[in-house]
């Protein structure tokens, strides 16, 4: 975990009102609202007092600080971040969002840069170095201490969705051959981050990871005991090659502030910590959410062209997609030139089938994220969807078949409205299920343009029982 | 923090291999695939060796005992859970998913129940005496300790889905006279949970919340050092009403492991732990993903009618919403009688327009969710929004133009076609801003059913630019 709790800055003493203050007390004024930081910061910029600027900052609790320069234009930022104190800008780059962070590191001396990479935990060093262009990150290596640069040759191999990649190697480590007191000293000696304090993992001489020991349990026991007697052995670990979202969900599953992370032999490379498992938590969440919409992961409402470079894609192939559906009723024009209030159903058939299988897609796509099925379960689940299907296209069928009747008195334009709808939200919801399941057992994306072709199995389905049966019932529907 | 990183029960050691071992070491065998734990609990129960199945689970982690309780029958359960030792069970409580704790507790006896609820976290306790009914709560209470019933008492007024709901009373506090040494005596001597170490909160004789100690700087420091030196004071905090949610982001932001929660005075009630605020960042997810598909955020894919309950409602909602468009088409019942190819393009339009526009409600809707944008940035993202619709619908529009154009060889019909894409692609980018941004004005979900009301507002705006110009241009085409 990084970032301690509270960080008391110029020794200001910051007011603890609790920051989600519904309702103030009863016998206490109202308080007046305060000043949007934000705001205070870009009024100081217009002014041109930018150390009035960065003062401010300096004042803030990090996080604070990091969701002012998000909101900053890049214009801005380039004027603050030269300014801002060695502290600041190191705190800066460890809360801001990724994009934040490079824009930050792009506006600093490359002096200002070696220090703050000398500050910085080794795992976010590590992001930084990533950010760099290949030049850039070579000539920076070149300028670190010889400590830090073997740090981060540790921890560079990783890729960035792995869980080496997340991983710091700054891990506080015991010999099992220690006692309490003597893991306590060490402890104290130690200049690992004073903000990770929990868990003490106990290696062999080669690093091989033997227990766990609580920090607590290390304060409660007498000086004495070996830590030994005080480890827990069976400790849960990851691979440094495991998937970034694998080791969250078991980060998560057993309830752990941290988890190792290990090389194939047992040798502890390193931890994650829940704070980085956490984004990684919400970030898959987002991207199956985005990805199941058709639009880009990265999406983030800056940048016209960047928006409409990332949608058009998708749609350019769900339009090949829907024109395919065009062709067929298009093969079906006689008919359509007969009986022209089909063309009125067309949407509706072509829209609910689709919505159900979205229905059925969705939570199928967030059910294996989340690890509640796996494909092993693929024939229960769809067994289950298949009646559900069934079901659902049978009520929504007679909804429409009902509303077609009254309002056309003809009870075959029904029927041939409720074959349609029956076996194309049947079909969604077959579909909904073997898409995901399929894409998961090719290891792809389960939540991977999955849509469009649901989309496209229940258009072409719906469409052609549709007019394909209209065609065979033509001379009841004239 | 609930749960040890492990907990060896009966002495055993656990293998500590890594859990997800994806690449054997080359120079050691590949090991057997380990057998199901499943598998094994349902073998045994089949052969009615109820002991043999709970000295398994009893085996086992916690936090995989709670997976295989999760995936067995109720039956199973019921056979299983009556056998189980006091501490498997109440770690089983703890882990276990709601449904299945729920499920767990009604296996048990009175007093089986009592003697769990004084063993497990009190937070938890509350949770489940939370899924009982009011006369079955009033007589657990009744059997309980009267430490654990004030306890209970303490957490039970908060709302399920509020910071108060989610905290434990069970918090270590100093008060800011001691010295470093004192209060390293006071938590060796304090009973409460030995895995929640890692702060201490300083409170005044009325537990006015006044700062927090990392436990890490209580060892680090001389034991004569006053606590007041080593805390804290800028303690970020929230108050017992504060959504679930909310306080998710405060500590997610603030990268902490625990979140104190007070009262509007400022006195500490609890403190709310990473574990949970995690399932609360997954929960929310889970809940924005299902609604933005028009599915109950309960859907478990258990049991058929439960399902087709769930979803039926909004694909009627949706059902009626469809069939205003078709009447806004079979008010053109003339034009497609003349031009019955115009049929084909419905679906495409229909289609089109709600892809660009659910793009558009997807993005919107998960960046409010994560504080990306506020309903302050209303203004700005419209524009944005407004101008990539103008663009994806001139693209898309085109693409459709040409094909229909080349397909017909009739210009004019790309030119009807160009118009009610542009039309309601724009309308759909518009929409998706607008009808989430108002939710979330009005106090609602912005992800509650923005979807239907965005397609019928880009199926009717489509339909009505698409026949209406049909009509207009009618000699056009025929």
């Amino acid at each position: 975990m990084r970032g301690a709790p509270a960080r008391g800055r110029n020794g200001r003493v910051w007011d603890n009102r609790p920051l989600m203050s519904q309702d103030a007390p009863p016998d206490t004024p109202t308080p007046e609202a305060p000043p949007d930081p934000l705001e205070q910061v870009i009024d100081l910029l217009q002014d041109e007092d930018v150390s009035g600027a960065t003062a401010l900052l300096e004042e803030m609790r990090p996080a604070e600080a990091a969701t002012v320069l998000e909101q900053l234009s890049d214009a801005a930022l380039g004027r603050v971040v030269p300014a801002m104190d060695a502290e600041t800008l190191s705190s800066a780059i460890e809360y801001a969002s990724p994009i934040t962070r490079s824009e930050i590191v792009r506006h600093l001396t490359a002096d200002a840069l070696t220090e703050a990479m000398e500050a910085i935990p080794d795992d976010l060093a590590a992001d930084v170095m990533g950010d760099l262009d290949d030049a850039s990150a070579a000539a920076l290596m070149e300028s670190l201490s010889d400590e830090r640069r073997e740090e981060l040759e540790h921890l560079l191999p990783y890729g960035p969705e792995t869980a080496g990649g997340l991983m710091t190697g700054q891990v506080l480590t015991v010999a099992p051959t220690l006692t309490a007191g003597e893991a306590i000293t060490q402890l104290r000696e130690s200049d690992a981050d004073a903000s990770k304090p929990f868990y003490l993992y106990v290696t062999d001489a080669d690093r091989q990871l033997r227990g766990v020991v609580n920090v607590r349990a290390l304060i409660t026991a007498s000086p004495s005991t070996p830590v030994l007697d005080l480890m827990a052995s069976d400790v849960i670990s990851v691979e440094a090659q495991t998937d970034q979202e694998d080791a969250a969900r078991i980060l998560q599953r057993h309830n752990l502030l941290a988890l190792p992370v290990v090389d194939p032999h047992g040798h502890l490379l390193g931890t994650i910590t829940v704070d980085d498992l956490i984004d990684v938590i919400e970030e898959e969440a987002t991207e199956d959410f985005y990805r199941l919409a058709l639009v880009h992961e990265d999406e983030n409402l800056r940048g016209v062209w960047a928006s409409v470079r990332n949608r058009l894609p998708w749609l350019s192939v769900n339009t090949v997609t829907a024109l395919s559906a065009a062709a067929v009723v298009a093969a079906f024009e006689g008919t359509l030139e007969r009986v022209a209030i089909l063309a009125a159903f067309l949407p509706v058939i072509g829209g609910q089938g689709g919505n159900a299988g979205i229905q059925t897609l969705t939570v199928v796509v967030r059910s294996l994220a989340l690890g509640r099925i796996t494909i092993r379960d693929t024939r229960e689940v769809l067994w289950h969807e298949l009646r559900v299907g069934l079901l659902l296209g049978l009520a929504v069928g007679l909804m429409v078949t009902l509303v077609a009747w009254g309002w056309r008195g003809n009870p075959w334009l029904g029927l041939v409205i409720l074959i349609a709808l029956w076996v194309n939200i049947t079909v969604g919801a077959i579909a909904g299920v073997a898409i995901p399941m399929a894409l998961q057992r090719l290891k792809q994306d389960p939540a991977l343009s999955g849509g469009i072709w649901l989309m496209a199995a229940t258009d072409l389905s719906g469409f052609f029982a549709f007019l394909g049966t209209a065609t065979f019932l033509i001379s009841r529907l004239e």
